[in-house]
């Protein structure tokens, strides 16, 4: 079948993995006595643990996006000194979570360098994120560099021109410095692919760090980046299978980053940027400082009717709900999910609505397989141009009844939801993403942040509600508490389209009445503008 | 072939003409004696030297929308006066162009008089729009009314909800009073259909009033409409086949009247009313009122490289440049129409991408013919998915690429272009669409206003300007001086996507500049917004 062995897609895998490797500089390669054994399970606790780092490097991965930025503003840091530290520690993330596809400190150290001299030279900064390292997610283009979203196919193919955001984020000043892992066309909840393999959690290296931004978020939570930006469902604009669903629902990217301030802060610099005068795709809506109302109207997505969340999810709702109450906000009670079945069914329809034919043509030139995790794709048919179009029909229906339903509330200003059924899981068992879909579907505003809630593995027993589903009976099956104890939990607010200045100072209230100690792995999909 | 000779097409779309002719009561029929010769081609001056109107109905009739507002809201007028005049106007409208598809007066009526009794009681206005009557395009639906869209399978299947802009202008306070006339699944040039036949240009009859708005436009040319709302490429929200091109080519309504001032008026009405709220289509964004500078700096689209304008169209280009120039504002030269045969390409390919799938669907059940007009989707070989989502790519790449040509100039603010190759054209000679159509493709913010140039025949002889392509040759063999003599020439203002305000602003502009004795038939694409 292969026109030549050379040309196989395992040694196209095997070469990309050892370039990569070799992309680390010795001065960064963990030495081999300080390696945590492979069955550690979290690593997050290298940095300050192995005594590697010195305490300035510690200093600054530990620091808050905004904070790193006041440092070099005031040439109390300089940005070359910064990169140095996030590079040492995306080194170590990906020794020990595999979560890079690429890594460039000698171009970062240069773009640096140049911004401090340029502070230096004029007393000015060259925009709102003047020195600071942004880890890029894999299918961002940058001239030069490969987007090969886990296809052999696409290794050595490196992008002719910058992504619009690349080029801006270059203009606000910030540092590239590293690419993260996708699964394979970035259409499978964990990250993993045939070229790279998988991104693995630095919490609980066991846990997949979720998808497709999964290499983003191990590099985050290990403190390889303090400001990633990913996407949410395909987005590369060169790789036709990200394209995947492209029109129907539309891809998105937004900030990830363990500070609501940091998410905000960046929203706001990339907003004002003005990218929709580069990007027609961005529309021209200024940033619009939402108001800060004493108290928020909020409904509850307890289940959306197809699978129930397991057992700390539900308790995060719940200890949240009881936290914004106390805080005095109102919660009027449950969402129906009448729309949600529909939506997800409709979601699923669309990602294969090709019948895999973009995955496939980027399969077969190194006759690479399909991943087991894409049968879907694989077994697809595909739909034609009328039975897509039914299908936008469905899907504008939909919106319209979802915005019906919200504005029969009478002033309803979020729904506090799960992020997933989990807190995560088990490589492999990530299986259902209907709670983060359905506000692609519909084109919400949404942020991701931690309850506060960690899973605990005596009070989260398994519980035997309904089950609502097949696929509900096969989470709640999967469920083990033991094998998650102490991972966060993460929920959801969500708000009207384009409302993403609201649903982030939202976050913040709902944030201030949970009081948490510590905050970690905020995600916020910035729709339609960014 | 016909299951029930009853049944078929024919026999359907006469008795709806029959029903049409019957909602038009007695005292609303011209009187034979009245009736202009078959062969009088103007039509226009009926109301004025028929005797049949009196002086109110003429001045109602006469005034611009926000006259009729100011008078009805000073009491001067009442609604039903008003209401009254214009149904008298779009009866005798209908009897000379067969412009309209439905004519409900007695509804009418109802609701001009209780707002009438509203205004009596509470002293209050109900909305911005109060007591104005408003036609609307067939495709709107209304309850218990047809959308037909010139299919003899949907006559008789009233809509059983109302459209979003239906209900939203009700609570603006306009009265509704008749649906006009569209070309089959309003995918032709020109106001043609199976069941209603064909609407012409009421200032000469042998032309076409253009389509697929063309019985909105004959309508308010006539005087039967004050205001009316079209929309642009599609867009019923009922119709598979109005679908056509749905998501590739967003379909945008707007409004069109013979006033300016009018055109603003109601955009701004229609976006204070926060349509979001309803209509997930509508972007969130409310009225901004646009600086108004004091120079402009304008492209002109001499032509696009596949068409050249006909003489009176290259006229109304060169005498507006001139204006503008005397008026201070800035002409920066040729716009390159580098981009335009890719997007005529995209957009003609587009269009019957579901290989005419939605228009057979309707077709098929009374055995109705496909119509002449309509063969590039009679035949053309549906897409899958795949193919499809190149041609997405294909469209984003070329917005990307036009945006960038635009913001080449540095602080370009509109292009001035033409509407279309010719003031008009005789029944059946709208060969091209590509001067509006390119727009719809970058989906930027257009006006199409009169040039206050007329075809003169002596001075607008054929020309022997090189033939760019086969359809300009054929645009050009068909050209006639003599036919067209007379007619107004209109043009288009481009600004970019979502700069609806600022394109009514700067169209203000351009008119100063122009001084126009009258003006006619403005239509305005307020996209995406409302």
């Amino acid at each position: 079948m292969t026109a030549s062995s050379e040309q196989n897609w395992e040694k196209i895998a095997a070469s990309k993995r050892a370039a990569l490797a070799a992309q680390i500089p010795l001065e960064y390669r963990i030495p081999q006595q300080l390696l945590p054994p492979d069955d550690q399970l979290d690593v997050t606790t290298f940095p300050k643990e192995s005594g590697w780092f010195d305490q300035k490097e510690l200093e600054i991965a530990e620091s808050s996006a905004t904070h790193i930025l006041n440092k070099i503003a005031s040439r109390s840091w300089t940005s070359e000194e910064v990169t140095r530290a996030f590079l040492k520690h995306a080194a170590a993330a990906q020794q020990l979570t595999n979560c890079l596809t690429d890594f460039f400190p000698t171009e970062a150290l240069a773009i640096a360098k140049s911004l401090d001299q340029h502070l230096r030279k004029t007393g000015k900064l060259v925009g709102p994120l003047h020195g600071l390292p942004i880890s890029l997610k894999d299918n961002f283009n940058i001239v030069g560099k490969d987007s090969t979203v886990g296809f052999a196919s696409l290794v050595n193919q490196p992008a002719t021109c910058n992504a619009t955001l690349v080029e801006l984020l270059g203009g606000l000043g910030a540092v590239r410095y590293c690419k993260t892992n996708v699964p394979t066309a970035m259409m499978i909840p964990e990250s993993v692919n045939n070229v790279f393999g998988r991104t693995v959690n630095p919490r609980n290296r066991k846990l997949t760090s979720g998808g497709s931004s999964g290499g983003e978020s191990a590099l985050i939570a290990f403190g390889g980046s303090v400001l990633g930006v990913g996407t949410d469902i395909g987005g590369s604009l060169r790789i036709p299978a990200a394209c995947t669903g492209q029109e129907a629902v539309m891809s998105v990217n937004g900030p990830m980053a363990k500070s609501l301030e940091d998410i905000t802060y960046y929203s706001k610099a990339v907003v004002d940027a003005q990218p929709w005068l580069i990007d027609p795709k961005c529309l021209p809506i200024p940033w619009r400082p939402a108001e800060r109302k004493s108290k928020l109207k909020i409904a509850v997505l307890w289940n959306d009717g197809i699978v129930q969340p397991t057992p700390p999810v539900t308790r995060a709702l719940k200890e949240t709900v009881e936290k914004l109450q106390a805080a005095g906000h109102e919660v009027v009670g449950a969402w129906d999910p009448v729309q949600h079945l529909k939506a997800v069914e409709l979601l699923a329809r669309m990602f294969v609505a090709d019948g895999g034919k973009s995955v496939r043509k980027l399969l077969a030139p190194t006759d690479e397989p399909w991943r087991p995790e894409m049968r879907s794709y694989s077994e697809a048919s595909e739909l034609g141009t009328y039975e897509m179009w039914q299908l936008h029909l469905q899907r504008s229906e939909l919106q319209k009844d979802y915005l019906e339903q919200w504005m029969s509330y009478g002033g309803l200003d979020a729904i506090l939801a799960p992020t997933c059924p989990y807190a995560t899981v088990a490589h492999g068992d990530f299986d259902y993403v209907g709670y983060t879909g359905v506000y692609n579907v519909v084109d919400y505003s949404v942020v991701s942040f931690p309850s506060g809630v960690t899973v605990d593995k005596n009070q989260d027993r398994p519980s035997n509600h309904e089950r609502l589903s097949e696929i509900c009976e096969d989470v709640h099956a999967k469920y083990n508490p033991e094998e998650i104890d102490g991972m966060p939990v993460s929920l959801q607010l969500v708000a009207k389209r384009l409302e993403e200045e609201k649903v982030l100072v939202m976050t913040e209230m709902v944030l201030q009445a949970i009081h948490p100690s510590t905050l970690s792995s905020i995600t916020s999909k910035i729709k339609a503008k960014i």
